[in-house]
């Protein structure tokens, strides 16, 4: 039977200023996976890892992905499919497009590559639909396609992968729940114009010095005018890293996703520690676990360990 | 008497989803004036056009930008200033923008450019402030660097030159009047989350098809779900001019600045004059006057036609 092996990374969506339109794939944490290719149409899952998620396929974002796959294929197919996750769920990294996008382009490789990165993209967000309520493509898109990916348009989709200069990625997870369904209501359905024209500016900004490596113009643009100061508000310290970070060298940064997890850009390695250690040090004084990561940008997405045929 | 003869180019602002953060400069229409630098505070401005705009320099464009300038000049200096436009006002095509900007990088030069482009652009804001009410920077920027300009923010300002590939652009001016004042007002000061998302989806596309060169995105994020459905009110035969350039082979467009001029982007000279005839049919039909240019981008600006010194 043939069986596949994969890595579906963690990812950083929305980049600050770029809510529902971009994203970035990181190389730390990551998932891994192992399909097996079956010629039924069934889906069993099993979770290695200890975060209580269903295994139960329409109640799993890697089985309802997966669902849409086998929907869309010519033959009756079905997988076996081992999750171990070490992306926590619920930490804003990209837990769930990890499961759905890692599931979907395993199975497209045991299919011999049948399906386009775009049609997996659009079975993957059956799994941001569960997860969330609504499908969202900034966290898949950069785990299928890699590194920095704009999403210019859902409806017709609309997928720009975007070159970057070599970013390290200092990360921090605070064990606290904020659920991408709530912090979602949260935010206005209005928004003033003068605060478009802001984040408009910004995005165009962001984008201009990811393609033109111009570390100083990303860090201007990172600024969020919109979703930063209502989302923060569910995020303990937010204010000080930000600020502290920034002081001590790094580009800049905000909010991974929903949160709670908070990122920053770094020039370099030593930065990106530094930075690591005033991220410990503000969730250490407050009394809030934590978890924390020194990455770099991930420009392959889900990658292959093993292939068995 | 240092004396000096210039050209400032007109200007499309917006580029349909960037509003207030986009601009590029066209190679026609655009005015001539000539500066004599003066050694003493005062501004003098003779208009050789007949558009009836005022002569005394508080209520000329070009009067309050030099002004602005030659208060932040240590010695006291003034200027003969004589104007001939062919970019109307009221155009939608920066005329108070090529006014004010012509102005000031002539001075400049006249004083061997003591003043920084930021500066400049500084100066020449006080001219978009008299003209329209708003301080602002779409038209001056690519006026004053050329090209195509990305205006990141305003406080503090932060301009961005943007690479972009030759296009020629079709424009038509129908003679009817538009106001800018009038033009903003009717804009909602609330935009929906959903519709600024769009709108810096296509943004963050259309910085990348320019810098990629990548006509068919430029295309595809020529869209405006904000303003334009707004503004496009005040402008007779909009939506047919939209649709039949289009079908005809135009990337894209949409109203320049505030209006009343329309503009399309074409890849090549030919498809640009059948534009252009599309566009002449239209109002022809409609009993509009106009005048209409086929151009292509001006990457260098206000440029300098003859150097007296």
């Amino acid at each position: 039977m043939k069986k596949i092996k994969i890595t579906a990374p963690a990812t950083v969506a929305n980049l600050v200023c770029g809510f529902d339109i971009l994203g970035m794939a990181l190389n730390d944490p990551k998932d891994e996976m192992q399909l097996t290719l079956l010629d039924e149409p069934v889906i069993n899952i099993k979770h290695t890892d200890d975060y209580g998620l269903s295994e139960i396929p329409e109640q799993n974002v890697a089985g309802v992905a997966l669902h849409a796959l086998i929907e869309a294929y010519p033959k009756p197919i079905g997988f076996d499919v081992r999750i171990h996750k070490t992306i926590m769920p619920g930490s804003g990294l990209g837990s769930s497009a990890a499961s759905s996008a890692g599931a979907v382009v395993a199975a497209n490789k045991l299919l011999d590559g049948y399906f386009t990165n775009e049609q997996l993209v659009q079975f993957a967000m059956n799994g941001e639909k569960l997860a969330s309520g609504v499908k969202h493509a900034d966290n898949i898109s950069p785990c299928i396609y890699g590194g920095v990916t704009l999403i210019r348009s859902i409806h017709p989709l609309d997928i720009i992968p975007l070159h970057s200069p070599p970013i390290f990625v200092t990360v921090v997870h605070p064990q606290i729940e904020v659920k991408t369904s709530d912090s979602r209501q949260i935010i206005r359905k209005e928004v003033a114009l003068k605060d478009a024209i802001k984040q408009w500016g910004n995005i165009a900004g962001l984008v201009t010095g990811f393609l033109k490596e111009d570390y100083d113009l990303i860090g201007r643009s990172l600024e969020d005018v919109i979703i930063e100061p209502v989302r923060s508000i569910l995020i303990p310290g937010f204010a000080d890293i930000k600020k502290q970070c920034k002081e001590a060298g790094a580009m800049g940064g905000g909010i991974s996703g929903s949160g709670p997890s908070v990122f920053m850009f770094n020039k370099d390695e030593k930065t990106a520690n530094e930075i690591k250690n005033i991220m410990e040090n503000v969730y250490t004084k407050l009394g809030v676990d934590f978890r924390c990561y020194v990455t770099t940008v991930n420009k392959q997405g889900v990658q292959i360990m093993t292939n068995d045929r």
